[in-house]
């Protein structure tokens, strides 16, 4: 039976059982019981069930429950509002995962390129890849800009993106962003012989981003940062969709952590930052690694980038940890997210004693160090913006 | 100067003066004291500024930013991202309040009808109005709708709204609803004298949401209801905007609970089914009531209904606390929202010993008595529809 299966974590719920019939029959058919023999049997195809209940110490406890598809047109909002729509208010009651029936998931796309289509533009594919962020750029013209990408580049990075506070401006419009980032990763590419994609950030009213991303993808662009949480799942689908548009859409998590971070409320990040964004389309995904001051726990992460990357009837996404990267973190970050991952920095860049340039030599020469077995302080021995790195951040022993 | 400025709560921080600093630095224009005084100069009408930092008990306080309009579009994904994208994920950090300049509020639209005008379409001038939802509607056939439509419309409420989790599907379309709905209503008017609208639930894909809109607009639908928390804020702001949609719009709160719930992260719920969803265009917002078992604290559901109607330079939207009324709730809830609100129930009309016509005479009885100055008990007597209600309900003596 096609149908979406919701796992929640509720807490303060004395008769975990009873609740559980009460969604999956209140957020469904309504009643079923009092009802006469032949609407039972009318209704059957469309009555919730309560799958499993789990319950933990102090009233609290973990509630499945299957709502069939006969309920809901096969859209995001649909669903969220099903599963999770005014039961989000009712009480002590989180969304931990939502398993969509094989039927149901062929409604989705997944990524449009996923790890391999990305690996592919890039021409790179067995390390991890490299990305860095413009920093400081409010209220900075289109000449500071370039010469900011142009430093990054410089450093070898893979992928260079957008700060996302950064919108529609008139000292750096988005169109002029594409045309000339693109002409100064040009030529880098010609100097030095390695490629660099630029992210740019697809901002402005939710009907206009369409044409903007098409506007962006006859330009040329590279990739489209997109602030996912700020807009809607559906919306980041939508572009997904379209053939017009047809480019690869990195997922920012701005505004998503008042949806994830309470215990108690919300939705768990490894759905809505790892599962979610895979099935409406995101080609990569950033979330906080575990690492830095913005940080998520541990498992936490690792299970974002599982559910990224898992095998699914979707293309994988590329899990990107954010903050609180430097170069001396690379070996824990392969340790932990593999090399199918992006190392993402902006501060451990640009905060470089030699520059942008350093900071992205230093994360390739730590990724190469890794992947060819050798420590990176040996490694840094014969490599001087690795060791100006490590004297600066320090380096990360891997647990 | 036009500005945002944001209130945040903070817990677990010891240097509430410092991470403001770091908050209006980081989200504008990165850093300040180490640039030059020319670059100084050029960033100034970019920078970040602390309003005010006021400390509470055990390192927590509110802290005030103000963020210059020169940072971001004039649109709410915008605004989002620039007062609360990466910080909603930085600790424990909620979003209070964001206070809009009066030039940024001038690029919002405000409802197109508010409470005026809604009252216009009714008719109705001088109590508040009555509204009844659906109730088990999932699975059942256009004919099962209607005639549920006509009890409903029977008991005198002045709206209906749809099941929040009523979809498109084959046995009650969209569309059917709308022309179907009508006839059912119009010949209830022709019966009573009495106008009864119907909120018809608008679902679907983002991007098909317009034509949808529109189409319901060419059918005569009277309002639109709308899950506006699993779109987004600026979608419900389009469907406001579109002079060929140019219907009233019903923001439901679904979804919403993921946002507001906990005390520590999240949004205030005053400012999202408050302050926002009046700025970008609801003419009425549903919320929990604070009688309820789905509720929230009195307090917070005066404050929602405080931002909906206080005076401002847009339209005022309807209040409708929601969940948990019956009829002998009229009291309580006219003494708490005013006459200014709409009073919404679900089985509170359909669960009269009576049905549906039964519960919406009993509320329409219960206000009359309420505005002449009758005690419901009192007016109960000549009442048999009252009656009922609170003997099976009860009476809440007003506090």
């Amino acid at each position: 039976m096609s149908e979406v299966i919701a796992t929640y974590l509720v807490h303060d719920t004395k008769d975990l059982q009873k609740k559980a019939e009460s969604i999956a029959l209140g957020l469904t058919v309504g009643s079923w019981t009092d009802l006469p023999l032949l609407e039972q049997e009318q209704l059957k195809k469309h009555k919730g069930t309560v799958i499993s209940v789990e319950p933990l110490e102090e009233n609290s406890g973990f509630i499945k429950i299957a709502y069939p598809s006969a309920n809901f047109s096969a859209d995001l909002p649909a669903i969220l509002i099903t599963t999770f729509g005014k039961l989000s208010l009712d009480g002590k009651i989180k969304l931990i995962d939502l398993q969509f029936s094989d039927e149901l998931k062929k409604q989705f796309p997944g990524p449009r390129f996923g790890i391999e289509g990305i690996r592919e533009k890039v021409g790179v594919f067995h390390r991890p890849l490299v990305m860095s962020i413009f920093k400081g750029v409010i209220g900075r013209d289109l000449a500071y800009l370039c010469e900011q990408l142009k430093q990054q580049a410089l450093g070898g990075v893979d992928f260079i993106k957008d700060d996302e506070i950064l919108f529609e401006n008139d000292l750096a419009p988005f169109e002029q962003r594409i045309v000339e980032g693109k002409k100064v990763l040009n030529d880098v590419y010609e100097q030095t012989g390695e490629k660099t994609l630029y992210a740019v950030n697809v901002t402005g009213k939710t009907f206009e981003l369409k044409e903007k991303a098409k506007r962006a993808a006859e330009l040329g662009a590279d990739v489209l940062l997109f602030n996912v949480f700020a807009y809607g799942l559906d919306v980041l689908q939508a572009l997904r969709e379209d053939d017009e548009i047809a480019l690869p859409i990195m997922a920012h998590p701005a505004v998503s952590g008042a949806l994830i971070s309470s215990k108690f409320y919300g939705i768990a990040s490894p759905l809505l930052l790892g599962k979610l964004l895979r099935l409406a389309g995101a080609d990569f995904s950033l979330f906080p690694s575990p690492y830095g001051s913005v940080a998520l726990e541990r498992t936490e992460a690792l299970q974002i980038a599982a559910e990224l990357t898992k095998e699914e009837s979707f293309k994988k996404t590329f899990p990107v940890p954010s903050a609180g990267i430097h170069p001396g973190l690379v070996p824990q970050l392969i340790q932990d997210f593999g090399i199918d991952s992006i190392i993402n920095a902006g501060g451990g860049v640009h905060g470089h004693p030699d520059g942008a340039i350093g900071g992205g030599r230093a994360f390739r020469s730590a990724v190469d160090a890794v992947l060819a077995g050798v420590d990176l302080k040996q490694a840094a021995k014969e490599n001087e913006a690795l060791q100006k790195a490590l004297d600066l951040w320090g380096m990360v022993e891997v647990k």
